[in-house]
């Protein structure tokens, strides 16, 4: 990214269905925020179910090269129920998180005022998943052999080193600085021995370094636990990248559904763009309607402002969808409604 | 099991913590549920925590030998923080899972009018959830080189095979034939896409051999969702052993606490004794009070009779947790007292 101009080049990858109406709301806040402050100039891309459907392309090289290029990514949603499972995922989301070597995904969980919480009592619920996102089960490793036979085996391999998993351990214990010092390791260290173990002895060497942050550790299954009876008592959370996709959907629907959150895949490093994405999906059910609530790709346009250094036009995007979603957040709008509603208060 | 006695010989494994103050009462349930119709011999065993740091015995062989010739096991709680994490999980509870071939770990989660839910409007919930317990990231694969140094790769292979996978299905579609006839098969198929796409192969194939039963498909991620957003949803859940471990603790809570919940990790052809224990651990913060809640042991008991044919007797335990706690279940009562109450309505 350019220190002397304030031009940043934006790739835009809209996808499919919802994602497509949500995300020129996230690129208008992105403009409104900076207030000319910055230049962004958006390159689209066409990628996700429909062109695979179209011409069988998933994520050409010299697409993912121009991406390579680009400053950051903004992305809506991708996926269509007429694809088998995996050919996106693995071909088109997880191949830029990895070529991207975007280690760091960053999942903040908040049940902002005006939002009804599935739980009975959930209190004030404000923490940050940080989840490892080049690593662990994620990387592809296993085969199946004797496919379709009685005798089929098939394996998965989760693969974890401590390069990976150190830095993102860094993330946690900086991030935690800013906030309210506090990191719980989760994962499953009293079955998955040699991985769990390993994060538990870099947690405790790097938290060596930050004698103000505190650490715990909780296993992932006692971890949903607490997410639903006790999501109070979570800071920072660190976790790998399996049990952080699991642990930050349950978050979602605790802090009153994934159409109020955001996530970054980080390249912390900076070494390549990171990539900007509300978590929910694209929702065929209700593409086209014009219903596709926007806020989660608002909330990722912040994220994104803060990832460039607009901390403070960041922080106003989030007060705007703070205070949208306080006045009117139990008031049926349609997409444009909810996006002018919040870009005005900016 | 014998076919011409009513006389059964049933391991008891209290174990540490309030283990051994919840598992009396289950032994206490049995008796009183059967009333004489068949003859239960007990054989202790003092394994666990207070063991191993006693003697530094986990499981020895002539025990797990022993506790092979009986006809089913009760378990109450392992566990001691002084123990580094998986040293009793490891050495105990799964070595007996895999010794004895436990492939069905079996998890029923209902939630009992009384009970006070985490939820606002948590509905009927009234699902069991049958986790493959043999295979899958449990099985000890794996392993690390360059220990401690930063070159580290510690790695979990999970290894399913269709062998394993099969024959749990068939006990899913089985029991869903006895209940609302539906099976969700949950996984993460889009990116554990060898085993993922084994798991589907093989549902489809047995369903079809199953036609009054319907089956779905939900991402884990996605069900930790539905857990809390809409659990009514669910019937049978039908999923490997790690995200069976995760589902069932976030539906334990869902359904009130762990305090309600019992699991089977069961033998399903009987070749080697399957284990019947409540899903709480052994609470050191509350042991030796005598304030444990002994719900979830007892309800351990009624599996344990339905797993030997008493489906009766097993109801009736069934039936009297269910008016106490609908009765009482609000009361603050001793551990004597909750056990009293329920089997004075046996
Ligand atoms: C679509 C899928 C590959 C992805 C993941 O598992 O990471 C999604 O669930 C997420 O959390 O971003
Ligand atoms: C103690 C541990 C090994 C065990 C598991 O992970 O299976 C427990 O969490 C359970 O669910 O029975």
């Amino acid at each position: 990214m350019s220190e002397t101009t304030t031009k940043y080049r934006i790739a835009v990858i809209p996808g499919d269905g919802i994602g497509k109406e949500v995300t020129p709301w996230a690129q208008k806040a992105l403009e409104q925020a900076v207030q000319g402050a910055a230049d962004f100039e958006y390159e689209n891309f066409d990628l996700g179910a429909e062109r695979y459907l179209r011409d069988g392309a998933i994520l050409p090289d010299e697409e993912l090269e121009r991406i390579k290029t680009t400053d950051a990514i903004l992305l809506g949603a991708v996926g269509d129920p007429r694809i088998k499972a995996g050919i996106l995922e693995r071909g088109l989301l997880l191949r830029l998180r990895f070529e991207l070597d975007q280690y760091v995904n960053l999942r903040p969980s908040k049940l902002y005022k005006g939002v009804t919480s599935p739980l009975a009592t959930p209190g004030e619920i404000d923490f940050v998943v940080v989840r490892e996102g080049t690593e662990g089960l994620y990387c592809g490793a296993g085969g199946a052999v004797r496919r379709d036979t009685p005798a089929e085996v098939a394996t998965e391999v989760s693969i974890n080193t401590a390069y990976g998993v150190e830095r993102v351990v860094r993330y946690a214990f900086d991030l935690a600085m800013k906030r309210r010092k506090h990191v719980t390791l989760v994962h499953k260290k009293n079955v998955l021995v040699n991985a769990g173990d390993m994060w538990q002895r870099i947690v405790d060497r790097v938290g060596r370094e930050y004698p103000e942050v505190s650490h715990d550790y909780c296993h992932i299954d006692a971890a949903t636990i607490y997410m639903v009876s006790d999501p109070s008592r979570f800071d920072v959370i660190l976790t790998d990248n399996l049990f952080g996709d699991i642990l930050t959907d349950e978050a979602g629907a605790v802090v009153g559904g994934v159409g109020y959150s955001a996530s970054g895949c980080i390249n912390a490093c900076n070494e390549f763009p990171s990539m900007f994405e509300p978590i929910h999906g694209s929702a065929p059910d209700i593409a086209g309607k014009g219903i596709a609530n926007p806020t989660a790709a608002i909330l990722s346009a912040a994220m994104l402002l803060r990832h460039l250094g607009f901390d403070e036009d960041a922080a106003r995007i989030d007060a705007a969808v703070e205070a949208d979603i306080a006045e009117l957040g139990s008031t049926p709008r349609s997409t444009d409604e909810i996006g002018r509603d919040i870009l005005a208060r900016l």
